[in-house]
């Protein structure tokens, strides 16, 4: 039973774990561009892929392919393929990820609440001033994508204090949090949010959500002087250039954004130095090989035994 | 039945909000330098005064005080003067003000955890580079204090992921935190604590505490390559110079600072532009005049009424 990880994001560190994790399979692995070096009967026994935006070419040639795993917990990286294979995509869902998720959302969060840009200038210019802030409870943090790391997000931010809201596809109930749902109760929800947390997943009704229309009802001035936006779901979610020019004319207050439509983001990119803006490089919640690949090989082993799979990807809806 | 609002921080809110929720009493008021400008005989009534920083003269011209209420969380403030009328003395405590401390800790525990100096430093380079991190739960947030504000903070601390310690005079116990108590547990607590946390009330035990013999029995490397210390207690319990020069050195890989030893922090402080320290103006958690002065007014009301006193002070162990 041979497996294949085709990753062009840290191959090494990916194989060496899976290898460890499932010592009693064959695991081969692509170079760092993606290419397998290997014959075609190696990929031709190939049954499960561990895949991070593996090449088409690839995928083209594994006839014996029972399922696909992606090695992060968005599958844009698949859907966006000419020819997926019809079989079961499965994506991460891992506690130590989702935690390092909502370590980011709260931190960012309380960064805009408690003014640390303005803080930090004050401390650059050795001034000694104390700015007035609304207490969390007088601060809506509105969700957009109650999932997995949108919930565990939610029981955070609630915990510290803040009012909070969520939007999702489907009706959801979360206790504490104010619930919307579909495009009918959208703009209810951004009425009332004050700081606006992505954490869609990258699907034609996604792409480009963010957008200065959006921005504009979101609700002001706010507690806060203005509304602020969180992206770390997809970098494809977001117009960046609508994002610039709402941070430059005061539509948006401030902004953290840990994805980007072009990643790494461009060195001449303006959002470097955009006003209130805080850039990180996807890192909000990075996969660890060394906690993942243990459950990747649990899982091809149970689905080996006849067991189902767990988070399988509703392919028709793209996430 | 006479209050006197004597306060040289914001004497105008408070006694306008006191005197809001005290419609039936007589609400007098000292100017801004603490200095009471009406008659002797006016003074003879006061049974209630509501202190920031009281003269030491204007207490001693209170012949019919009955109880004293400071108007800020903690009474050093008090207990430094050559003669505390021999009256209860209550102290803040609020849940508004308990919530605004615990943004400020889990705040500025994410700041050092999460790397957001070396982050922004890459952001001001145009720099995209992946920072090792490690998860929350491999992180151990150590509170000096286990009182008001040391367990609303741990409580935030660990819904997040962190490992929590926490360090009291007497024995504590408290769900899900490792607790110490005492001189004696003091070293090991400290050996474990990646990221220190000052919750601390100033008394004679507690004057320079945060110093660099301290320092020095803090986890190292430990996860973060270094340990940090957060101080919102009072300035009074850090030696200034101690972390300055760790800092510098390396014995410490962050700080934040939100007291000072003298407040406002002198220009020419050296502390402001100190290697990865976050200052702050004392605003971790400011006194809101229109959230307290109903609570103080309650209390005035039931302690008329012949009811006992809540947050009443220990004279002797001075918090
Ligand atoms: N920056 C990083 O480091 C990082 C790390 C990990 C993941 N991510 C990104 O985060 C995304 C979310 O992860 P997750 O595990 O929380 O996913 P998930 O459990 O699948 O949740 C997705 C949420 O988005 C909602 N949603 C999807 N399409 C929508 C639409 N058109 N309108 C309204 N709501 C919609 C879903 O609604 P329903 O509940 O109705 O289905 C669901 O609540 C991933 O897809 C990935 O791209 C980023
Ligand atoms: N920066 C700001 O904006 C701000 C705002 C509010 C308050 N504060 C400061 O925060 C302080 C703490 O507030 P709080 O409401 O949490 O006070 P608290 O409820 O009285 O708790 C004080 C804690 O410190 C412990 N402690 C006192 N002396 C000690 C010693 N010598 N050794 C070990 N532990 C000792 C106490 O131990 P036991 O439990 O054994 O008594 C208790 O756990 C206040 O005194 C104030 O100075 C700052």
């Amino acid at each position: 039973m041979s497996v294949l990880v085709a990753s062009m994001y840290d191959p090494d560190g990916w194989t060496r774990h899976v290898r460890a994790a499932l010592p009693e399979h064959r695991v081969m692995a692509t170079n760092r561009f993606g290419e397998f070096e290997g014959a075609a009967e190696d990929l031709a026994a190939v049954e499960h892929v561990l895949a991070w935006k593996p090449r088409q070419e690839l995928l083209d040639r594994l006839p014996a392919l029972k399922a696909i795993f992606s090695l992060g917990a968005g599958v844009d990286h698949l859907m966006d393929l000419p020819r997926l294979p019809n079989v079961p995509v499965v994506r991460i869902v891992d506690p130590d990820l989702t935690a390092r998720m909502t370590e980011y959302v709260v931190w960012q969060v309380l960064h805009h609440h408690r003014m640390g840009a303005a803080y930090q200038r004050q401390q650059a210019t050795r001034q000694w001033r104390d700015l007035r802030q609304p207490a969390a409870r007088h601060v809506t943090v509105g969700l957009m994508g109650l999932g997995v790391l949108g919930t565990s997000a939610a029981e955070a931010l609630l915990k510290i204090g803040f009012r909070v809201a969520g939007w999702s596809r489907t009706p959801k109930e979360l206790p504490g949090v104010r619930t919307f749902s579909g495009e009918s109760e959208r703009d209810a929800f951004l009425a009332e949010t004050d700081i606006l947390v992505a954490l869609l997943p990258l699907t034609p009704e996604t792409t480009h959500i963010l957008n200065r229309s959006l921005f504009a009802k979101l609700r002001r001035p706010g507690p806060l002087g203005g509304p602020v936006v969180i992206n770390a779901g997809r970098g494809g979610s977001q117009n960046e250039s609508d994002i610039l020019a709402a941070l430059r004319d005061g539509t948006l207050r401030g902004a953290s954004l840990d994805v980007f439509e072009r990643e790494p983001l461009p060195s001449e990119s303006p959002l470097w130095n955009a006003p209130n803006l805080v850039v990180t490089p996807h890192v909000a919640a990075v996969s660890d090989p060394a906690a993942l690949a243990p459950a990747i090989a649990g899982q091809i082993r149970a689905f080996e035994r006849g067991e189902p799979l767990q988070n399988v990807v509703d392919i028709r809806r793209g996430y």
